[in-house]
């Protein structure tokens, strides 16, 4: 009746056995939609950044050997020869002691090599007195000297920002290659769930994982589509995950895995393909009952009806693939330290998650207070935690006072919708 | 010609004195939606959480105190009397020395207080061997415990992450009102600059700060609209100006504030309303030429061109205001500590921003470094910067070797998109 259940780690390296993630493909993308995906080539500079010199000032454009000798009181005399205009190719060029009118971003015109700030220039009539000497390149900006056509500007797996944006922009390219976004299936199963909008009857829940997961599947750039709830039934299942597997490059299901006599979800994943099952529960807490199956090269997690065990369970396990699939470098959401609130057992054996809020005290020191006591079932736990604490198997508690690494469900909770104080990695300020 | 500039504490405050942002409005959106968005309204429960006293195992419901004398050698005999399938109103009701088989989550039958874990019971035909003592409510999860009837769940100002989601479902709301999000115009200006995809001609250069600037209003909750670039003409930048400020919350333009000939911003702005230009030129480095409006209660930012300075700018002024008008808490992105990796120097009475990368060392300590040399022009300034550090008007550096504060572009930076090394408050884990 007690079979030995795979501990985290074991089962997270079978299951590297058996699924290797990756990109799911490629896609052209316009640049005004490219904000927040994954860069799926290096971006080679098409051309010269900035594409000619230019001045950084607004001034005159001198040769800088006419100026050496400029001081405040004894300026070097210049003969005015005309104005460069900005965005136009200059005509006119800068002979010895000669200058030219120039305004921030205007290319240098010929013969010139520096710029003079206008703070340090007098016009009078067709002369112009520098009143401080300029060295060769000064206030000038060269072409290429931003980025050199053929450089390598951005790299492949990098995500686009506001400031990679930009930098495309500045490139001119309209249209970039995107990593797709990986397509995941979530189901829910289970007899007490009903869908939202329908009359809530006696014994029945509502569906809460199809919205949890979607969203937790959109956050760390997967594309979640909702199947919506199937009933505890064989051929319907089979039926609703075959046709899912089909289109999807994951499935995440949820309900139906504990040893209840209507959890049909294990039997109907070893129907299905090769290998099929390769995890069937877990040491952890929650989440004991989580099961895992790869079938004919897609993998299928099934996790435990509790919206908390579901959703833990999916960041320990399914949120890493799906970054993986992005194609993005990086895969670990953020911890921080804090220091536990009051102590925090361990299930014998188990792997721990202690779901937790965070708070600062007035020393800006990180709290960690637990969310919920014991009732992993509560869904309240979800919304009040803004992370959890792992506890290791060989471990019996944390004790009050101690540190604790808190795992961050998002990195933006503490500097958006949530009350926490100062923390020694985030400040908040006064908007302007 | 050298007129005393506000400092950026003094501009703050100016602005502050003429705009006090607020949400502009709130709308009823589908739970499917709401990902990321921010609550306008307290969600109190209509319902209990659970609905109903339910099972939190699978196991025998029984009353308690027919198993207080049960052990393991000696367990307590009960009879037998039905069973309790999930999702249902159960028929049966649990008398003195009776009990049920009953699943994870579903309703406890009348009569019964507890259940005892399947492990610890035996049924032989009509009998049920009981081997532990359970006490009242054990295993069991009462109706309203999680979240009671008429609780204040969420909170208005909160933002919807998975997490809050998953209660919303829970209490089967599908629509929830959230705060619209504001509308902010971005209009580029300059004569140099052509729109992408157009031919680059010599003395031209592409359109950044559209792009960066969308994106950035983006990134901080606002929803921004590109009106494109328009030529450096009186009447032109006068319509586009007074067309926009009747469509949008905001208006944001770059390019046309220095003080070259061509810069008719300043102009046009003081011609559209009352109080127009509030302020005119700061003094930071870079930013010097920004300069604000505020026209018939609407704030108009005008940004230098120079994309750098620009997205600097909006981090600085704009941003907190759109972080307000979104209705969220939180309106300060992240700071993390950092040793500065070479002397930074002042611009001498002026607040200097210096953009800078975070690298981790393998003691896990963040290193920032400048991105660029002296270059506030450099576009990739932006994409190779992490955030910038500030360097306060009376401080003449920061030195290599000091402890220098790192504002954040991008939380996310720090796990997504980029290289950077192990950081005190973020780790990387492998996938699976």
């Amino acid at each position: 009746m007690f079979r030995k259940l795979l501990s985290l780690d074991e089962a997270k390296e079978v299951f590297k056995r058996n699924f290797l993630p990756k990109p799911v493909g490629v896609e052209s993308v316009p640049l005004s939609e490219v904000g927040n995906r994954v860069l799926a080539e290096d971006i080679v500079a098409p051309l010269d950044i900035p594409p000619f010199t230019r001045s950084m000032v607004d001034g005159y454009a001198v040769r800088a050997v006419d100026t050496f000798h400029a001081e405040e009181n004894e300026p070097a005399t210049l003969e005015f020869c005309g104005y460069i205009a900005i965005g136009e190719l200059p005509t006119v060029t800068v002979k010895n002691h000669t200058t030219a009118e120039i305004v921030t971003g205007a290319p240098l015109p010929k013969g010139a090599d520096a710029v003079v700030m206008l703070e340090y220039a007098v016009r009078q009539d067709n002369t112009v007195l520098i009143h401080r000497p300029v060295s060769a390149g000064e206030k000038v900006m060269t072409a290429g000297s931003d980025i050199q056509k053929g450089e390598t500007i951005l790299e492949k797996g990098q995500i686009s920002h506001s400031r990679e944006i930009g930098t495309l922009a500045a490139l001119g390219i309209t249209e970039v290659v995107m990593y797709k976004r990986p397509k995941v299936a979530v189901i829910s199963t289970g007899a007490e769930i009903v869908d939202l909008g329908e009359p809530l009857l006696p014994g029945k829940i509502y569906d809460i994982n199809t919205f949890t997961l979607s969203a937790a599947i959109r956050e760390c750039g997967g594309e979640p589509t909702s199947v919506g709830i199937i009933p505890d039934e064989m051929s319907q299942l089979k039926r609703a995950l075959k046709k899912t597997l089909t289109m999807m490059d994951m499935v995440v299901t949820s309900g139906g895995v504990s040893v209840g006599p209507k959890d049909l979800i294990p039997q109907v994943l070893n129907t299905l393909g090769k290998p099929g099952i390769i995890i069937s529960g877990i040491a952890v807490k929650p989440g004991k009952p989580t099961t895992v199956a790869v079938i004919d090269g897609k993998p299928v997690f099934s996790l435990p009806g509790n919206p908390t065990s579901a959703l833990l369970m999916f960041y320990q396990l399914v949120r890493p693939q799906i970054r993986c699939m992005t194609g993005a470098y990086e895969k670990a959401p953020p911890i921080v330290k804090a220091v536990a609130e009051k102590r925090m057992f361990a299930e014998k054996g188990r792997r721990t998650f202690v779901m937790v809020k965070l708070t600062g005290d007035k020393n800006g020191q990180l709290i960690a207070s637990p969310a919920a006591l014991g009732l992993s079932g509560a869904i309240t736990t979800l919304a009040k935690a803004d992370g959890f604490v792992e506890i290791s198997e060989d471990q019996q508690f944390i004790d009050a006072g101690d540190e604790a690494s808190v795992c961050l469900f998002n990195p933006e909770i503490n500097r958006e919708g949530r009350k926490i104080g100062v923390s020694s990695s985030f400040t908040r300020n006064d908007p302007a």
